[in-house]
C-alpha cells in the first residue's frame, strides 16, 4: 500500500449512498438549472451592460458556479454527461479572465472601477476562493491544467496584489486561504501557502484594514473575525460560515507551516463552538442577526439558524482537526453534523433546501428572509443549494481516512475502500444499527483503527486489536477474508443540556442520531403537547415509511389537551399517549410539518 | 358636575407615584440633557452645514425632544422651573419653522431638496406628529397659542401638500393621524380631522404609494401595515409601534366619524394582538427583525423584543378602545401593560431604560442593536427613554375617567379624583393588594363604576350597587363622607400558554402583576435551574427591599444541579429548594441580573 496512491471510498449504505445518486440525477442538473434561468452562468460571456436585458450579475454569483462545478468535478468519472458539461463550463468560466488574470463577473462589468474597493462586504476574494477549490477538483478528476493554470494566474495577480509590500487587505468572507492552500498542494508553488498565510496573519491587526480602509464600524469587526489577530482568537464569533471557513484554512497552513501557536488556537477555537455554541444537531449559528454564531449557551432552538453551509463548514474545520491530531473528538462533531444539521438542509428526493435549519417549528413560526418553515427549491443567496453539489460527494472522505499504512473508520457507515491493490469492505445499517462487520477479502499488512464514538458506553470490539484512545486498531497481515466484528450499542438516551432556554426539556438521540417529533397530515400528534414520562419505554421501528433502513422511536407520552387560548389559569389536560419521533434530519419529508427536537421532561 | 370640567387625577399610590415624582427631577432632565449633548435641542437652530462641527440632525431627533416637551407641559404646573425650561423650548422649535410652515431639523439643513423624498423611512411625518402632540400639551398646560398655532400653520401646510388632489402620501411611520386628531379637538378646525382620515384610507391602497413612489420591495409593505387597505387590514402586522399608533388613530377617527367598519377592524386587530401576539406581560413584537409583531402564538421569550414604546402604544390604543366601547376587556390589556410590560423600561430611579424587554436573560444572553442586557442611560435611537417622560404623567388617565356625570375606576391605585365641586378618594395598596376603598368627602350627585379586572376569580364588592359586564355600578346622590369597600382576591397563580415555545412552562402572576425570578448577587438561584413543584405553596411576603410597598413571593421548588456541560446524558439532580419571585417590572433594579418568567413544571 502506497502513500495515499489511488484510495477510492465508496458508500455503499442506505443513507448516504442513495442521496449521493441523486446527486448526479437531481441535485447538480437543478442548481445547473437554476444557475442557466437567473443568468449566473451567462454571466461570465461579461454580456451585461448597464440598462441591458442581461441580469445584473451579483457579487456572489461566481462561488455558487464554482461550488457546482467543484461537485460536478468529484462526480464526473461517474457521469460522462456531468463530465462533458463541466467541460463546455471550465471553458466558458476561463473565458471570462482578464489579461492581468482576475476574474469576476460582477467586479468585470459592473463597478470596473470599484475592484477590491470593498472587501468587507465585495465577496470578489471568496469568489476567487470557489474558482480555485473547483479549478483543483477539476484538475484531480481530469488531469487537464486548462482551469487550474488559468485559476493559477489569477492566484498569481492576487499575491502580487495583496503582497506584502502590496495592499495590506485580506477578505471579509474567507474562503481564499483554504483554497490557496489547495493550490499550494496541487501545484507545489509555495508562493499560494505564503499568501494564505499572509492572508490570515493580517486578519484583525492594528490598523484595522476594514475601518482604516472601508470606514467599518469597529463594533461589527468580529462578524468578520477581523476583531482581534488570528493568534488572539480564542473564542468563535461572529459569521457562522466564515469563521468555520477561516479556521479550516488556518488549520490547514498552522499544520502545514508547523505554527504551534496557531494550531493551539484552531484547538480553543473549536472547542468554543463544540462546548458552548454548537445546537444539538451539529447547527451553529444561534443568531439571525449577522447570521453570527451567537453567545455561550444562547442557543434558542425557535430562533435557530443554524444555515446548512455553516454545518457543513464546521464538517471541513473538524476534518481538519482530525487529521491533524487524530483525536476521535473530531470526528464526534463530524458525525453528529454528517447525521444531523448538515444533512437536514436537503430534502431527501434532493431538490429543496433549508437554509437555516429550525429546531422547533410550529405552523406559524416566523419566516423572514433566509429563515424558510419549508424546503426551497433555490434562495436568492443560494450559497446552501450549491454547497449540497459539492459537499454530497465528499461525504466518504469525511467516514473513512487513509493514512500511509493506515485505514481509520471513523464512521462505520457500509463503505469499500481501495487503497492501492488492497480493499477493505465495511458493511452496517449504521447510524441506524450498532453491529458492524469490516472484512479484508484480499487480506494484505497494514493497519485499521475503529473508532468508538463517545455517544457510545457500551460496545464489543474483536479481542485481538487494542484500543488507544477512542480508536480501536489491529496492524497485521491480514489473510484474505478475514472478518472483524463490532458492536456499538445504540440505546435510546435523553439528551439534557445546561443551555438555559432548555430548562427542562430533554432531547432524544440514538447512538448518533437527533430524533424529532413532526406533526403532518399522517401523524396528528402535536410537538409541543408531548411530556416525557418517568418511564420512557422508548421502541426502536422499522421507519422505511421515511426512507429504505430508516429506524423510528415509538414511545408513550402525556399529551396536552390545553391551554387553547394564549393565557390561562386553567392547567392543560394531560392524557396518555403515544408519539413517534423521527430522525431530525428527516424532518418534512411528509409535507409541511410541525416539529421538535426536545420536550419537557419529568422531574423524580 | 360638569362635562369634564377641570376634571384631575392624582395619583398617590406606591407604585406609580414615585415614579411621577422623579419624572420631574431625573427622568425628564435626565433625557434634556441628553438632547442638549447629541446636539438635538440645538438641531433647532438649523446651523448645521456639511462639514461643520456640529452634529447632522438625524431623520428622528424632532421626535425626541417634541416627546419631552409633551411630558414637560404634563408637568409644568409642578414644577415653576420646568415650564420655563419649556417656553425657551418652544420659541427655539418654532423659530425653526420655514416661511412656509415646514418644520423640519433634518429636512431643513440636510437634503432640503429631498422634503416628503422618501415617506416609507425618512419619518418627517412622525415627527411632525410629535411637535403637533407637545404643542397641544402646551396649549392645554398653559392656554398659550404661540406652539399650537405654528404647528397648525405646519398641519395646514401638510393638509395642502398631502390634499386629496396633492401628493398621494401617507406616513412610513404612523403617529400624524392621532396627532392631527388631537390638533382638530384642541382647535375644532374639521381640515385636521379630514386629513387624519385621508391618511388612514390611503394606506395600501392601490397603486400603492410606497411602491410606485418610493420602490419599495412590495414583500415589506406589510411592516409599514401598507400591505391592504386599512378596511382590510384584520391580523396586527408588521412593525410593532407603527402598528398600534396607527390603530390608536383609526380608532380616534373611526369614532369621531361614526365608522362603523373600521370600528369594526379596531376590535379585531385589537383582538388579533392580544389573542395571539402580546407576550404574558403585554410586551408587544415578537421579532427581533423589523421590531415587528410576528406570526400568531411565535413568541419566543429569550428573544422577545417588546419594545417599550410598543407596549405604552398599546396601552394608547387599548385606553381609546376602552373609553369607545366601555368593554373592560380594554382595560385588562392596560392594566397587564401598565404593571409590567410598558413600566419595565424604566429603572426604578427614573434614569435608565430598556428599548426591547426581554422575558428571558442568561449572562450570555446576546446583545445586539436595541436589544440589551441591562437597562441603559440612552439610546442611539432613543423613542423609549423619551416615551417615558411623557407616558408617566398620563399615567392617572389610564387608571380613571370621567366622562360627564360618570367616574371609572379602571385601576384602582390609590388617587384623587377632582371633578368640578366633586371628589372621589381611592385607598389602596394595588396592585400588591386587593383591598380597596373608595370614599366620596364632600358627597354629590353622580355614578361610580369600579372595574373586576377578568384576573379576579373571587371578589367582595359592597351590596348597594349593581354588577354589569365588568364594571360595578352605583348611581346616588352620596352622603359627604360616603365609604365603600372592595376586595379582589389576588392568590398567587400559575399561568399556561398555547404558546409552542411555553409547552411545559408556567408563569408565576399575582393579580395582575407578572413575576420573574432573578439571580443576582443577593440571591444566588438561578431562574434556568427551577423546577416547579406540584404542591405550589407560595407565600406572599414583604419586598420592601426592592421598593416600598412591593411584595415578593417565596415558594418551594426543585433546584437542578446540572448539566454543566452543554448536552449530557446524565440527568440532571434536584434537591428541594426555595425561590423568589419579583415583579417582573422591577427586575435587575438590584445589580445585573439573569432573569426569567416561565418555569417548567410538573404534571401529574
Amino acid at each position: 500500500m502506497k502513500k495515499n496512491s489511488s484510495v477510492s471510498i465508496r458508500l455503499c449504505d442506505r443513507f448516504f449512498a442513495p442521496r449521493q445518486k441523486r446527486n448526479l440525477t437531481v441535485t447538480i442538473p437543478e442548481a445547473l438549472q437554476r444557475c442557466r434561468e437567473t443568468g449566473r452562468l451567462d454571466a461570465f460571456n461579461l454580456h451585461y451592460r448597464p440598462g441591458s436585458d442581461i441580469p445584473e450579475p451579483h457579487i456572489y454569483w461566481d462561488s455558487d458556479v464554482a461550488k457546482v462545478m467543484e461537485g460536478m468535478a468529484y462526480v464526473s468519472s461517474d457521469s460522462p454527461e456531468i463530465a462533458s458539461m463541466l467541460e463546455k463550463m471550465v471553458d466558458k468560466v476561463v473565458s471570462a479572465q482578464q489579461p492581468d488574470g482576475y476574474l469576476n463577473t460582477h467586479f468585470s462589468v459592473v463597478n470596473q472601477d470599484k475592484r477590491w474597493s470593498n472587501l468587507y462586504n465585495g465577496h470578489e476574494l471568496y469568489c476567487a476562493g470557489h474558482l480555485m477549490e473547483a479549478a483543483v477538483a477539476h484538475f484531480h478528476a481530469t488531469g487537464s491544467r486548462l482551469f487550474l493554470d488559468a485559476m493559477c494566474r489569477f492566484a498569481d495577480y492576487i499575491c502580487e496584489y495583496f503582497s506584502a509590500d502590496g495592499v495590506p487587505g485580506y477578505p471579509g468572507h474567507e474562503e481564499i486561504e483554504l483554497a490557496l492552500f489547495k493550490l499550494y498542494k496541487a501545484t507545489g508553488n509555495k508562493k499560494y501557502l505564503d499568501q494564505a498565510k499572509l492572508f490570515i496573519d493580517r486578519r484583525g491587526t492594528e490598523p484595522n484594514y476594514f475601518v482604516k480602509y472601508e470606514h467599518v464600524d469597529p463594533e461589527t469587526l468580529y462578524v468578520r473575525q477581523a476583531h482581534l489577530p488570528a493568534r488572539e482568537q480564542k473564542e468563535a464569533v461572529g459569521h457562522a460560515v466564515r469563521a468555520v471557513y477561516f479556521y479550516s484554512g488556518m488549520a490547514d497552513i498552522a499544520f502545514e507551516t508547523g505554527d504551534e501557536e496557531l494550531l493551539q488556537r484552531c484547538r480553543e477555537l473549536f472547542d468554543s463552538i463544540v462546548d458552548s455554541k454548537m445546537f444539538i444537531t451539529g447547527g451553529i449559528g444561534s443568531s439571525q442577526i449577522y447570521e453570527s454564531l451567537g453567545n455561550s449557551l444562547d442557543l434558542v432552538p425557535e430562533r435557530s439558524y443554524a444555515e446548512s453551509c455553516a454545518s457543513i463548514g464546521l464538517i471541513f474545520f473538524a476534518s481538519r482537526m482530525l487529521k491533524i491530531f487524530g483525536d476521535g473528538k473530531y470526528a464526534d462533531v463530524i458525525e453528529k453534523c454528517i447525521f444531523n444539521g448538515a444533512i437536514s438542509g436537503l430534502s431527501l428526493e434532493g431538490d429543496k433546501f433549508f437554509y437555516a435549519n429550525l429546531l422547533s417549528c410550529h405552523r406559524n413560526s416566523s419566516a423572514i428572509g433566509n429563515v424558510t418553515t419549508t424546503r426551497q427549491k433555490w434562495y436568492k443567496t443560494s450559497c446552501c443549494p450549491t454547497s449540497y453539489c459539492r459537499f454530497l460527494p465528499q461525504i466518504g472522505n469525511f467516514c473513512y481516512r487513509v493514512e500511509e499504512e493506515r485505514v481509520f473508520v471513523d464512521i462505520p457507515v457500509s463503505a469499500e475502500i481501495s487503497i492501492g491493490e488492497h480493499f477493505v469492505k465495511v458493511t452496517s445499517e449504521y447510524p441506524y444499527d450498532g453491529r458492524i462487520t469490516l472484512e479484508i477479502p484480499d487480506g494484505g499488512n497494514f493497519e485499521v483503527n475503529f473508532r468508538i464514538p463517545s455517544w457510545c458506553k457500551k460496545y464489543t470490539v474483536p479481542e485481538a486489536g487494542d484500543i488507544s484512545g477512542n480508536y480501536w486498531r489491529i496492524k497485521k497481515n491480514f489473510a484474505p477474508g478475514e472478518k472483524y466484528e463490532f458492536l456499538l450499542e445504540m440505546p435510546v438516551t435523553l439528551i439534557y443540556s445546561a443551555v438555559p432556554s432548555l430548562s427542562g426539556k430533554a432531547a432524544v438521540m440514538r447512538g448518533p442520531l437527533v430524533y424529532c417529533v413532526e406533526k403532518t397530515a399522517d401523524d396528528p400528534v402535536s410537538p409541543f403537547a408531548i411530556q416525557l414520562t418517568f418511564e420512557n419505554n422508548f421502541s426502536v421501528i422499522e421507519g422505511d415509511f421515511l426512507m429504505p433502513g430508516c429506524k423510528v422511536i415509538k414511545f408513550p407520552c402525556k399529551i396536552s389537551s390545553g391551554p387553547d387560548r394564549i393565557y390561562s389559569d386553567e392547567a392543560p389536560g394531560f392524557t396518555p399517549g403515544e408519539a413517534l419521533a423521527i430522525p431530525y434530519a428527516l424532518w418534512q419529508n411528509r409535507g409541511e410539518a410541525e416539529m421538535s427536537v426536545f420536550f419537557p421532561y419529568q422531574v423524580k
